[in-house]
């Protein structure tokens, strides 16, 4: 019996692959920027794949499945990503079985966020055994989440259940991408707080901000400048800030509503400003929570950073191989 | 082997018991006005439960165990009601145990909301097989939820799980008794409705309603008058009836993101205004849902009225004690 598992990141920038242990341990990883066609992304994957168990030197028949966490929406009982927000041409791709064909191995299918949640429940900031409901919002272009209730995913009747970034939030908010006005994710994603910092700057420009110097010299503003910023006092860039953290800490609220876990970590984009961000966000939790009785769920940082749908995927590919 | 078992309803108005059988089959319910004190509600829960079983035949001995359903905060685990919003001196009772020893027979105290989804699960209007993953929104004096997720009910670690009455849909809004901002239930509750409403026909003295008719005949205004007068055209009844609708279909939206669903299912007050309500809530549905891909949940309305409470609690007292 063979004792390891790949897992596949199929992210927008680039394509990761790590060899995974039984008990959830990354052996070696690689990754290649990421390519254009269908066709050309799944021999990526595959190649980083074969290289990650290079690098672990691990045979590929001491790989017992492959597990693949994909940008959705997707099927994970067809093993069809059924389109993708980058790829135009991405359409109904069988990319479970591709996988599985070329690498001749079983591979599982996964939505990303869903599958980062799962990694970091089994081996990341959730691994203790006392966390049995853990939710996960990953905050970069977009929100993402995953959720784990009683050790398992849920995954809803058309895989998109923990679609948290599209929860609405702002009944009379912007309008989203997606068609519904005042999702989560267009106040509270890493790139909408960068976006609305921009905003601000252009729409009310006689107020300083530190922020300027930056623009000046053409950089463009992410939620990385703006938490830096606001760290080192700039009143505009903590305005922006605190927003995004203040949706945050609602989603937190509407996280504790709904499914009541024990646990709720933030990852992505945002979370790389560490306790400036969960500081912030723990703090106008206390403030927007109800006072009826208290609540146990902890909202703490993600720990496996990039590295979480990798292993996330690959825990599911054993999971769902032992299940068989 | 007996195969019987009794739910017990405690409401704000009335206490009801039912026999039911194996299958969720209702034999016979009793009923009374709920007292005020503890010892005195223990005492006529015991009593609607010896009247419902007398009532069906059923001797005490042919009951297999008791389901309490109760208002929260409660502990599942510890059988223990922590505290009453109608109650006052109702302070940490250990509602399930003193049920048990009055009884003689194993109890299960569980949320009403609750315990009321899984009524409608296993023998309402979700008790098709094909539905797996399910949610109720009981839409009374506040808003309650019961969620069912591959066929067992979320109760979260702090059984406060499915509180969506209390997730927050209007992040500036007005301020619940719960301590929060823009709970859903401050603006789609059956009892909020009627509150509106009169708020309007206060706030807007020369607009012409044909509620004013009811004010000035000393009628209190409730969703049921708003619902009626929204049917027969008053434009003010209409305005509130389809306020309350769209932020029911906003919760409907959130509902799909977080849970995707199969089946939500509308009971309570607001629900007695029939396809009036559902067309109403599905109408603003479609507009307010995104346009990603196609939304599997089926809106619908709860079919069991005022016996979903006692028919899952005795559906949940059987799948516990067949547990054990």
């Amino acid at each position: 019996m063979s004792n390891y598992f790949i897992g596949i990141d199929l992210g927008g920038t680039n394509i990761k692959a790590g060899v995974v242990s039984e008990k959830g341990k990354l052996i070696a990883k690689a990754s290649v920027a990421t390519g254009s066609t269908p066709s050309q992304i799944v021999q990526q994957m595959i190649q980083v794949a074969h290289q990650a168990a290079k690098d672990g030197n691990v045979g590929m028949h001491d790989i017992e499945a492959v597990g693949i966490a994909s940008p959705g929406p997707l099927s994970t009982t067809e093993g069809i990503v059924l389109r993708s927000a980058n790829l135009p041409d991405w359409h109904n791709v069988p990319l479970r079985d591709l996988v599985s064909q070329s690498l001749h191995r079983p591979a599982f299918l996964e939505n990303d966020a869903k599958s980062a949640a799962y990694g970091e429940f089994t081996a990341g900031v959730g691994a203790d055994e006392n966390i049995t409901n853990f939710i996960l919002l990953t905050l970069g272009t977009g929100v993402g989440g995953g959720i784990i209730y009683h050790g398992r995913l849920i995954r809803g009747v058309s895989d998109s259940a923990a679609e948290i970034g599209h929860s609405i939030i702002e009944p009379n908010g912007d309008v989203c991408g997606c068609g519904q006005r005042g999702c989560l994710e267009l106040y509270a994603s890493a790139s909408r707080t960068g976006r609305y910092a921009q905003h601000l700057l252009d729409t009310t420009p006689s107020r300083a901000s530190s922020l300027r110097v930056l623009v000046a010299a053409g950089t463009r503003i992410g939620a990385r400048e703006v938490a830096e910023h606001a760290q080192m006092g700039d009143e505009l860039a903590n305005e922006v800030w605190d927003r995004a953290c203040r949706y945050l800490a609602l989603a937190c609220v509407n996280a504790a509503r709904w499914l009541d876990p024990q646990m709720l970590a933030l990852a992505g984009g945002m979370a790389g400003a560490g306790d400036f961000l969960l500081d912030r966000v723990k703090r106008h939790f206390i403030n927007l929570n109800w006072k009826m009785s208290e609540t146990q769920m902890q909202i703490v940082l993600a720990t496996l950073g990039n590295d979480a749908g990798i292993i996330g995927a690959a825990a599911l590919a054993r999971d769902a191989a032992h299940q068989r």
